[in-house]
């Protein structure tokens, strides 16, 4: 079937986009509708699972401080991580040569405002800010939720860090910490160089899915671990599949998927802002033009 | 800076690649000689384990049949299907209208034949074999590997498929057996028709990545629960970190990182075969032209 010939205007943008796409173009507001609502469930199965088979919570040392680790991780390091990833929307590399004939981004947001109406027009400083808020959020969260096994261990006098969980469960919480303090520096301190953020962010782009590929790892694997350690005797044990234990693999499962979905999603060139390295999104104030 | 203006010629595809590139361009040569490395490296690591420290391998369904799941595993689903994923060069998604001023697939090679020397001037059915014949040897060793755990389980009168890992790893062969039967009767059977190989492929790749992902956390999961069961008792507990326990440890951390270099190599359209579906590209062949 011949398609029609594109318009001059748009050509490119379109064209690049259409060919470097991942998946077929649908919506971004729905399915980030689905993603929030999956992220709520994990983390109402995680604190469920602490709750009614674990004991609750509480700060004393016990295993009830223990329980505060995977809803503080489920919560910080997954889903409100997740959220902030996609607080980013300028998500793109270098811009184009400033005499291309790339359409403004006023023209291209008329042609893309169906998709995450409203946010692509703007100054793009909020989206930035609002970003790194969530991610500094989900640290705090991260954070808390180290405490919380070190305590727990401490108290116990089981020794810290020797499982590959949390081999790799602190290399994810370091790479994180790398990564916010690189882009804080580089995006939103106004003085830092145009050239430092164009070379700079594409790795920052890169470490975002892999730090939370990473978390979903950690998960997974200190889920699994828990499961060994607590249901261990008798009619409970692991291996009889008690109703703990179909719930919390459910709860893995459901995870890994939030966090493929989610970093699916940030690889979709056609959900990524467009106006990459427009006036607008740059503290620094250029005389309006164009 | 000023940049110089493209030439007429190749300028869209070399700005919808550079617009579009996660990472700052770099040779795939040396990278891949890197991976090939990494991934002997996880792969003798995880024999010389099972060998010196689990007793060595064996038939007889004792934990010595047990060992030949994880090298399987580790051999099939992680370092074969990795190979596997990177004979695919044509992800890209469906083609540019025929009246484009798209380059020629000849002169886009002349520019980028520095990269994959070779390989993206030829006609692109050798490579679908490949990526096909690699990614069903992993399949086999893959399908044996559960069958060592499954053969060991039955012998020692313990149950099957209760851990999440076993959960995550069986949604794993389960999902790459849909990917490869999918894949066979689209890509490599000629009388699929083109709008269905348009159709699937972005999903085709989508979970090619996906499946990676899923295998690694797999892997790293059942290293955990792994060292559990075995490190148990007294001077070699697990708490205490035994040459064996950072050993493994390390092996889970290198298999995470061949998985996200992996992925990241495929998300990067630079690397891509870019005559996705020239003439070439399909068994029946057109008469030649362009």
């Amino acid at each position: 079937a011949p398609h029609p010939e594109p318009e001059p205007g748009s050509s490119l943008a379109h064209r690049c986009r259409r060919r470097s796409s991942a998946m077929p173009d649908a919506p971004f507001p729905p399915f980030c509708a689905f993603l929030a609502a999956l992220g709520m469930l994990c983390l109402a199965m995680v604190g469920t699972w602490c709750q009614r088979w674990r004991g609750g919570f509480s700060l004393d040392g016990s295993s009830r401080t223990f329980n505060w680790h995977p809803v503080l991780m489920v919560a910080g390091l997954v889903v409100l991580y997740g959220a902030g990833e996609h607080g980013r929307r300028g998500a793109l590399p270098p811009p184009l040569p400033p005499h291309s004939s790339f359409p403004s981004p006023k023209s291209l947001t008329a042609a893309l405002v169906y998709r995450i109406p409203g946010t692509w027009s703007g100054p793009k400083l909020p989206w930035k800010v609002l970003h790194g808020s969530l991610a500094l959020a989900a640290f705090v969260l991260t954070v808390l939720g180290l405490a919380a096994v070190f305590r727990f261990h401490n108290s116990q006098g089981t020794p810290n860090m020797y499982s590959l969980h949390s081999w790799m469960g602190l290399a994810t919480v370091l790479l994180f910490s790398c990564q916010w303090a690189a882009g804080f520096g580089a995006f939103l301190l106004p003085w830092a160089p145009a050239w430092l953020r164009a070379l700079y962010k594409p790795i920052h782009v890169f470490f975002g899915s892999t730090i939370l590929m990473l978390s979903v790892a950690s998960c997974v694997s200190g889920i699994n671990e828990k499961l060994f350690f607590s249901l261990k005797n008798g009619t409970t044990a692991y291996k009889f599949l008690p109703a703990e234990a179909v719930f919390a693999n459910t709860l893995g499962l459901l995870i890994l998927i939030f966090g493929v979905l989610v970093v699916a999603a940030l690889a979709r060139p056609s959900w990524k802002r467009p106006d990459s390295d427009s006036p607008d999104s740059r503290q620094v104030r250029h005389a309006p033009g164009g």
